[in-house]
């Protein structure tokens, strides 16, 4: 196997915690960090590894997105600042039904998988429609991802009733199990859209299979009272009753919580999945992000998808979670620059059940990762990199991303992927988006008429 | 005079509101903007004038960033995640007081200068000691500013006490009256480090001369208690009777506001100045930008300084407002993209006085605008350039700039500042700053032996 040293100015391990190295080596062995040592010592041992000198950057884990629907950046800014209901009904599931298929998940993924990568994102934590395309366009384009097995309580190009959306997904979930850059997860829609026998049936199979349960969960002030008035309790009620209030539910927004909710949310270990941008931008509430980590919940971030964001950058999604969480809590030192790492990389890996293979430069641990350039204008002067790295690094700074080893992208370019194949794809699409919004404006004009 | 011809793939102009055009050229002669016309009939017209093609760009008015201390970018990352009085008078104060001088103020503002420039800012309204330093710098860098007169009830290296700082603010103001790139305006700090007799005295000077009255007010909860405590009113009240409440008040930050305060304020024709990064980031509060906008009050945006930030990216600020102003209103509709491209430009150059010559691309105005390239993977789809500018563009992207007809920006590179040299000062403070730092803190440690 290939042994090759990566000699960085400064490494960020994030494991051990608050370490900032100088004069150190990463040494990659196939797709693992076999060893992390004083560079002298590295380049002493391994006389033959091949070496990547990296003298103005940092490195640190790869970014883990943990909640996308990456087929939707096909959509980025179709529509904007819009009450939710006019947003969803009137814009976005127009579109999804007139094109979403096998060909749209396929270019609008790559398009996505591309924007993350070359944010430094090495893994997403996926929700869609045609799981098996998503599936695909990761392995293809070498990014790890865990991908959802949608379920919704209304018939889609993909599947019709609840159980017909869970057969599907388990026959991807079984077609893609010896793939190593893939895991999957049951993604049940929300607790308003998906009925208690499925979600039993789900949290029958997540605890049989060990697969995480990807949800979007109190999402918005409409999602509290409607679970009351269709199920006569709180959200989180009844998702303890169905089974599903555990350590393998990534929940997702999380915008509505009460006293009560923090404690159940810690007593069961579940993940919160934070998209401050999202939530802010659709005005559906805020997460407390600070109450949460004073709880001990473990916190990860997500961009959700670009048509709600209009991004998928990560490292900025960061700054807004700590500028958020000290804002909304009247409080400088809720949620310090280290801590927004760690939501980025080893507290992701936590809620995937996988912080003994991801999350952290350490040895033995998948060789997922990235460096960042320091010798931009905003970033100088530094005293502390961490700081940089949450409020002014841009992730056009990050220049080389390795997932399990291999490395895809190098001073800023793409080693495997076509950009401008994709780029052209995605105009493609604008185009006959455009086209169809266009018609359905003017139908509707000649029906007024 | 030299005419060139600006041929950009899409024009927002700002004024006429709402407009994206194509297949236009923007035409300048010296420092203004002689015409806005059809592509084809500015070269039919002007057969002989240079011409600048810009086929992947947007072309916008430059950007106008309302509140810097931009000497402060020497400090950036200093001290994050604290407390406010601990940041200040264990951080920020001891190493000002230390160090601040004509050539911090000179290799900082430079340094400012260059990243607000990168990013497409063409204008910026700046706060500090040595303002005199900051006007050389500005005017050396070709960029615009209104270079405020600091006035404080604490001495400093550059001023002993009130009426001294007035002065020799104002022996800065009548030396650099004959330079285009520049306005002065009297900058007293906040309401509670200047007293009633100063804030009288710029009042009166501030309508006598025409000069903006460039303030801190309402950061703070601290600070509304403190006006009552020392004064026995509140702000607003007090700002109305010694007669700085007016279309002259530049108000920063303003995040503690109750309802009277609204219609105080729009009744006097205040501008409102929006930090939404460095209030979220030091817990200081949250402007209510929703309600100002309904009450018809202009607002405009500023970064404040790298060290509460701890950039000066206008682009990325406007993003945050937007955000933010929707997420703390639960309103999406609240600030669309198009009303934060205003905040950038327009209001800006209305609330300094100056909307008859900055602000938006329409002939006879000075020529300050910037180039946005729009081929990279986060901006593609593109279904509506005004959304993307707020919501997705990186400052990165800023490809061209000119400030009054001259081209200081191209294809990403600065043709007349030496970036090299600007970093390699900088380096040199962090050095200083970092040595003194360590020397306080072991001074601190064998005192408590």
């Amino acid at each position: 196997m290939d042994t090759v040293l990566l000699l960085p100015r400064l490494l960020v391990p994030v494991r051990p915690r608050l370490q900032v190295l100088e004069q150190m080596a990463v040494v990659l062995e196939g797709e693992t960090i076999k060893a992390v040592l004083p560079r002298s010592e590295a380049i002493a041992t391994y006389q033959d590894a091949g070496r990547i000198e990296l003298p103005e950057h940092v490195l640190l884990p790869g970014f883990i997105n943990m909640h996308t629907h990456s087929a939707m950046s096909l959509l980025r800014g179709y529509a904007d600042d819009l009450n939710l209901q006019v947003w969803l009904n009137e814009h976005i599931w127009p579109i999804e039904k007139a094109f979403v298929g096998p060909d749209f998940v396929h270019d609008g993924t790559r398009l996505a998988i591309a924007e993350m990568l070359r944010g430094g994102t090495t893994f997403f934590n996926d929700l869609y429609f045609f799981p098996e395309v998503t599936a695909a366009a990761a392995v293809e384009a070498g990014i790890r991802a865990c991908i959802g097995l949608p379920v919704i309580d209304v018939p889609t190009a993909w599947a019709g009733d609840e159980n017909d959306y869970i057969d599907k997904g388990l026959r991807v979930s079984e077609s893609w199990q010896n793939e190593p850059l893939l895991n999957t997860a049951f993604s049940p829609h929300a607790p308003y859209s998906v009925g208690d026998d499925a979600l039993r049936r789900i949290a029958k199979m997540s605890t049989e299979r060990d697969l995480r349960v990807h949800m979007h969960v109190l999402e918005s002030g409409w999602e509290v009272d409607e679970s009351i008035r269709q199920h006569g309790k709180p959200t989180l009620e009844r998702l303890h009753d169905v089974g599903l209030l555990n350590e393998r539910l990534l929940a997702v927004h999380m915008t509505q919580l009460n006293g009560t909710d923090l404690t159940a949310l810690a007593g069961a270990d579940v993940n919160v999945i934070h998209c401050p941008e999202s939530n802010l931008k659709l005005g559906n509430g805020i997460c407390e992000v600070g109450k949460l980590h004073d709880h001990g919940v473990n916190l990860a971030l997500g961009t959700d998808s670009a048509a709600s964001n209009n991004d998928l950058d990560l490292l900025a999604e960061s700054r807004t979670a700590a500028l958020l969480a000290k804002g909304y809590s009247a409080d400088p030192c809720v949620m310090n620059a280290f801590q927004a790492l760690e939501m980025l990389t080893i507290n992701a890996a936590k809620a995937l059940g996988m912080s003994n293979q991801l999350g952290s430069i350490e040895a033995g641990k998948l060789a997922d990762l990235c460096a960042v350039r320091l010798d931009s204008l905003h970033t100088t002067p530094m005293y502390d990199v961490v700081s940089h790295l949450i409020y002014t690094v841009s992730s056009q700074q990050v220049s080389h991303v390795w997932v399990g080893g291999r490395m895809l992208i190098q001073d800023g370019g793409f080693l495997h992927l076509d950009v401008d194949e994709i780029i052209d794809k995605a105009k493609y699409w604008e185009q006959k988006i455009t086209a169809q919004a266009r018609a359905a404006r003017s139908k509707e004009y000649n029906l007024h008429e």
